[in-house]
C-alpha cells in the first residue's frame, strides 16, 4: 500500500455519521461510470441518519453464520430516480415483504452493488428498520443487472426477491435462476416508471461470508476522503486514487469524439479521448458502464476489472451519461475482485457478454485467462 | 324461455364428466369472439377429469360464506398457449403460490372468464387440487383486461394474484388496484413467453355470491347441448343459441371486407358484413373481442352486452382472428349481467373504454343509459 492510501482513515467503520459525502463520491469511482448519481443515495443516506442516528457497520468476517442478510438496491433508470425521490418507507418496505413473504426476520442489510446509488440504498434500509448493515458488497464495482453479482458464482439465488414502487404496489418475483429474476424485475419495474426499491439475495450469514466482497463501504468512503485530502493538500487527486485502488493510470487526453446509441435498453457509446499525455490516443467503449479501453489498437482493460474516468484536476469521477466532448480526462484502471477471473465469470460479465470482440484484459494490460 | 331451450337439461350441474366438449362451445359463444380458443381448456379439462375423476361443482348461492375462493385463468396470447400448453401443475401452483402468500386454504376454485378459454381453467386447477369448482363467473362473458370485471365493480380487488409460468418461475403480484394488477402481470406474462397462468381475486363465499356472475358453466353446457341438438334434429342453430341466450338475430351477411390494425397491443378491427337478409349492412368493430355493430349508420349494440358472430349454417362462433373473407354469418346480440350497466360499469368495459365514438347501446338498440 502506498504512502497516500497509508495516511488514510484504516480503523475499521463502526458505524455511519456524517461520511456520507465521502462514501457517495468514493462510490461513483467504483461505479465505473455506471450504478447511477450517488448524489440521490447521498441525500437519501443523510436524511435517514438524521432521523434515525447513525447506523450500525458490522465487518464482513464478524457477521454471525446464522445472520439472516437481505440486499437493497434501487432498480431502474437514475435520471428517473431523482426526479421521483423514494422514500425511506419504500426501502423498508421491500424488506418486508420480502421478509413476509420467505417466513424470515432479517438480523442485517448489506448492499449488492458498491459502485453508485446503491453504495448507500441499504444504509438507508437498515437505519428505517433499526438493523445493522454490513460493510461488504456482491460485486465490489457496479454493473447493470441482477444475475451480475458474485453470489450467482456461487450458485445463491436472487430470488425470491421483492420489488416494490413509490405508489404502494409491490411484487414478489420467485424465478428459477437469476437470469430470469433480472428479466421479470426489470420489465415490472419499467412498467413501475423505471424506478423502484428491491430487496433480494437473502442469504445466512455464512453464504454472505462465502460470495461476498468484504469492506466495500469502508473503501467507499477512503477514496472519497483521499480524494478531498488530496485536493486540500495540493497532491494529485487521480494519483490519490489510484493508490487507494492498487490501480494504474492509463493515460490522459482530451474528449474529441463521442458516439452513442440506445440498444435493447442499453446505452452502447464509444468515445475518442486524443492524447496529451503523448502515449496515443484511448477509445472507450461505455454502455451502463465503462466496459473497454483501446490504445494504439491494443485492449488495454476490459471489464470485469475497472475503468474509471476521472476530471483530469479535480478527480471527479465522470459517469458514461456525462461524458461530453472538451472534457480533459485521466482514465485509471483497477483490478476487480479476484473472484471475477474465472471462465464463468467472464461469461457473466466480461467484454463476451457485452458484445465485444475482445478477451478479458486485466487492468495491467495482461490477458485474464 | 323458448320451447326449445326448454328441451335442454334443466338439472341443476353437479359435476363436469364428460361435458367438456359442449362446454367449450358454449364458451366460444360467450366469449363474443374473444377469450382465446376453448378447445385447448377442453383438452386440457378432459385430461384432468380423466386422471382425477368427475369434479364437483358447487352452484353460487350453496357456497359458504366463509368460503375461501380462488378464481383461475390463463393470461396471454391464444395462439401462444396452443403452440405451448400449461400443465395441469402449472395450474396447480398458481393457486399454492396465492394460498401461500395469503396464508389461506381455498375451499373451492372458481372462473373469472366464462367466455372462451378460462371457461375450462379452474376445472383443471380443481381437478388437481382436488377441490369443487363453483357454477359462476366474474364476469358472464369475455373482457381482455384483469380489473374488466364485475368484482372490480364492487370494490374488490384481484390482487395479491399469482402467475406461474411453465418453466417455474412465479410472481405476486400485490398492488393498489386492479388497474395496476392487470399492468404489473401483463407485463411479466409477456416477458414469461406471452402465456401462463394465475390465480386472482381471492374472496369469501359471501363476497363471490354478491359479486359473480351465476351459472356461467351451466349456460355453456346448454348453449353447447342446444347447438348439438338443433343440428341433430335439423332446426336452427343460430336460433338455438339465441334463444338460450334470450338475444336477438341481428342480421345474416357475407364478410366482404377485413381492415386488422394492431395498436398498442390490441388487435383492431373493422368488418363489413355485406347483407343477405335485405335488412341492411354490418359493420362490426372489434379488438379482442366483437364490441359494436353498425347498421344503416346507427350503432344498434356496444359492449358491455354480447356480440356473437356465428357461422349461419352450422352455428360454430367466429372469433375475431378467424373471421375472413367470404364468411356467410349472423350476427346474434345479447344482454350482459344487468350490473354491466352503469356509467361506472360502462367506464370500465363500455365503448368509450374502447376509444369507440358512441354511448353504450344495449343488445335490443336502445341506449343503455
Amino acid at each position: 500500500m502506498s504512502q497516500a492510501s497509508d495516511q488514510l482513515r484504516q480503523s475499521p467503520l463502526t458505524e455511519i455519521t456524517d461520511d456520507c459525502a465521502a462514501l457517495s463520491r468514493g462510490a461513483a469511482i467504483l461505479g465505473s461510470g455506471g450504478g447511477g448519481d450517488p448524489y440521490i443515495g447521498r441525500l437519501l443516506a443523510e436524511s435517514a441518519v438524521r432521523d434515525h442516528g447513525p447506523v450500525p457497520v458490522t465487518a464482513l468476517e464478524e457477521v454471525p453464520d446464522d445472520a439472516v442478510v437481505v440486499a437493497v438496491a434501487m432498480m431502474g433508470a437514475p435520471t428517473v430516480m431523482l426526479e421521483k425521490l423514494p422514500s425511506a418507507e419504500q426501502f423498508a418496505a421491500a424488506v418486508r415483504a420480502l421478509a413476509a413473504y420467505r417466513h424470515i426476520t432479517p438480523t442485517h442489510i448489506v448492499c449488492i452493488e458498491i459502485g453508485g446509488v446503491n453504495s448507500t440504498s441499504p444504509i438507508v434500509a437498515a437505519a428505517e428498520l433499526g438493523l445493522p448493515v454490513v460493510d461488504a458488497d456482491g460485486m465490489g464495482r457496479a454493473f447493470p443487472e441482477i444475475q451480475m453479482v458474485l453470489p450467482t458464482l456461487y450458485g445463491y439465488s436472487a430470488a425470491p426477491m421483492s420489488v416494490a414502487d413509490e405508489k404502494g404496489n409491490q411484487l414478489i418475483v420467485d424465478t428459477i435462476d437469476n437470469t430470469w429474476a433480472e428479466r421479470l424485475s426489470r420489465t415490472a419495474v419499467v412498467e413501475m416508471g423505471c424506478s423502484a426499491i428491491t430487496a433480494q439475495y437473502a442469504l445466512s450469514g455464512a453464504e454472505l461470508k462465502k460470495s461476498f466482497v468484504p469492506g466495500g463501504l469502508s473503501l467507499c468512503i477512503r477514496l472519497g476522503t483521499a480524494i478531498e485530502r488530496a485536493r486540500a493538500k495540493n497532491r494529485d487527486p487521480v494519483v490519490a486514487v489510484a493508490d487507494v485502488l492498487g490501480g494504474r493510470i492509463l493515460g490522459a487526453g482530451k474528449v474529441i469524439d463521442i458516439e452513442r446509441r440506445t440498444t435493447a435498453g442499453f446505452a452502447r457509446g464509444l468515445a475518442h479521448i486524443a492524447s496529451t499525455d503523448g502515449v496515443g490516443d484511448i477509445e472507450l467503449s461505455f454502455q451502463n458502464e465503462h466496459l473497454m479501453v483501446t490504445r494504439n489498437g491494443s485492449v488495454e482493460t476490459t471489464a470485469p476489472d475497472l475503468i474509471i474516468v476521472l476530471d483530469t484536476e479535480t478527480g471527479e469521477p465522470i459517469t458514461t451519461e456525462a461524458l461530453r466532448y472538451g472534457q480533459r480526462v485521466r482514465v485509471v484502471t483497477a483490478p476487480a475482485d479476484p473472484r471475477w477471473h474465472s471462465p464463468r465469470a467472464h461469461r457473466l460479465a466480461g467484454p463476451e457478454y457485452f458484445h465485444y470482440d475482445s478477451a478479458p484484459i486485466r487492468f495491467d494490460g495482461t490477458e485474464a485467462a
